[in-house]
């Protein structure tokens, strides 16, 4: 009976000089009588105030959600995104504010701004559950080993193909949960071997427009490199267009670098804009064959480090 | 008959388990009958596909508002956040993208990064219409000139108060629109005597929660220097109390720069753990008149460019 997927977009009733009286849900708008108009008037004025005030239903907003940036339009997600400029990486912090406990996760941490990095998670007053990582990365140090020595109970999380170890290995199709929130996890390999997506999930006050954390398989106007750590070209043309560029074209796109100081995309502007995905497979397949690119002046370093989670010492421990 | 102001938030169609059939408009919730769902359901079923293309009336969301990134809480507004590495600057970028021109204005605009801000704005199909600044910068050169050098019906905005040219000079109280939505000029001297901040306006479909862009004001956890360009810590202390600390707290802050690595805080969380503007005025004084900061590398070159709108022959032009 009830059709979530058109009604739970944004809803205008108002009154066209042509047509009448007009209900606009999402970007569709339809004809309505005044009966009906009256019937949706008669039920917003019934419409308990009280209801809307200390009530922990799942559809009333936090009031840790006034700590919220302007870019959640879930009423549960807190989001920041934070930048290392050295390497010029971007970590995301997600939380679930609307949850007791206030569950965070984040994505992508680098070792040297952890400090930066847990300071907003107390001042916000989040209890961190993951250090996930997109992929081994190759031109830094993965924050996740440094986050659990300074808070053992925070698990690791990476995929099982990447061949690191961690708490959690996650797999193609895996949710991770944080309160109410979940990401999904996507298999992208090509720039890696075990590269992974993220992607917010599907339902009630999951964030709308979807977000994807795309690591490296797709930068702003372009895309990680294929040629170290098993990666593929051919195989990162077919992730992205399979797994990213099917995802709706409002999805947007935070990707774990930027070197010309952009900070987001939309699936929809990399399909029309990207210099490299937007070419047929063969000719990507050149472009990414003769980048000519320096040998990555970390990854000596970053890789073996980053396989046991950014423990330094590069002893094994339990990560 | 029409009441816009519930009914434009966004509205869910819902079963509760005790309730049954549940109306929610942004947090307020009403139970509706089976036959008003009905008589609702009906209408969405109805809806002409056709309608939604081409049409260009102020309440459809353009097309172009499926580029616009997580960040806006506004149906009209598309927002992009920039940043300039050199000096660590953020350019803003907004624009009404369910206007049929889908004005934009530029905040902040770096000259290093104009040709990426414009190619932004001419692939997401945006008119560029006004090229603001905060205040005359001392660290880098503003973008206006540059921008009015490649697209001269674009105008540059300068306060009044900061003694430098520009197209149109703002005062405190001003308004700035771009199609629909608006930003108003607060008055915020101290970090120079012609600072302002720039935040989003009052109404349907402006954006929630307010966006305040603080220039060198209001630093995340920190503030602008006041020891140059008639800067003065005491008229900063009152400025960010009585014209930023006074806006509601989950208004977004997006300052001029940021050299950690945050993009984004709010009123709130400044208010809670700025480093010096949560000192009293004596302590905050103390602070600032001991930084013992370097002379501004730039200051010579930027200050007199960026009093003639960043036109780098400092001949002074129509800008």
């Amino acid at each position: 009976m009830f059709s979530n997927a058109i009604a739970s977009r944004p809803c205008l009733l108002y009154q066209d000089q042509e047509s009448g009286p007009m209900l606009k849900v999402g970007f569709l708008r339809a004809s309505v009588s005044n009966a009906q108009t009256h019937h949706l008037l008669f039920s917003l004025r019934r419409i308990n105030l009280a209801t809307a005030i200390g009530n922990r239903s799942k559809l009333v907003r936090s009031a840790m959600g006034s700590h919220s940036t302007a870019s959640s339009q879930s009423p549960k997600l807190l989001f920041r995104q934070l930048f290392e400029k050295e390497s010029s990486t971007y970590t995301y912090l997600l939380a679930d504010v609307s949850h007791p406990d206030k569950p965070a996760v984040l994505i992508d941490p680098v070792d040297k701004t952890v400090d930066r990095d847990l300071s907003v998670v107390k001042e916000l007053g989040l209890k961190l559950i993951y250090a996930m990582n997109t992929h081994v990365h190759a031109d830094h140090i993965t924050g996740s080993g440094l986050i659990k020595s300074k808070l053992p109970e925070v698990k690791s999380v990476i995929s099982k193909a990447s061949g690191a170890k961690a708490d959690v290995l996650i797999e193609h199709g895996n949710k991770i949960y944080f309160g109410d929130l979940f990401l999904e996890t996507r298999a992208t390999p090509g720039h890696t071997s075990g590269c992974v997506t993220y992607v917010t999930g599907d339902g009630p006050d999951q964030p709308q427009p979807k977000m994807a954390f795309t690591g490296d398989a797709v930068l702003i106007r372009g895309c990680g490199r294929t040629d170290f750590q098993s990666g593929s070209s051919e195989q990162l043309y077919k992730s992205v267009h399979s797994q990213i560029f099917s995802l709706p074209k409002d999805t947007c796109i935070y990707p774990a670098h930027d070197y010309k100081g952009f900070t987001v995309s939309t699936v929809g502007e990399e399909m029309l804009y990207n210099a490299r995905l937007t070419k047929d497979e063969d000719t990507f397949r050149g472009i990414m064959a003769n980048l000519n690119l320096a040998y990555p002046k970390m990854i000596d370093v970053a890789v073996p480090a980053n396989l046991v989670c950014g423990f330094q010492d590069l002893i094994p421990k339990n990560c």
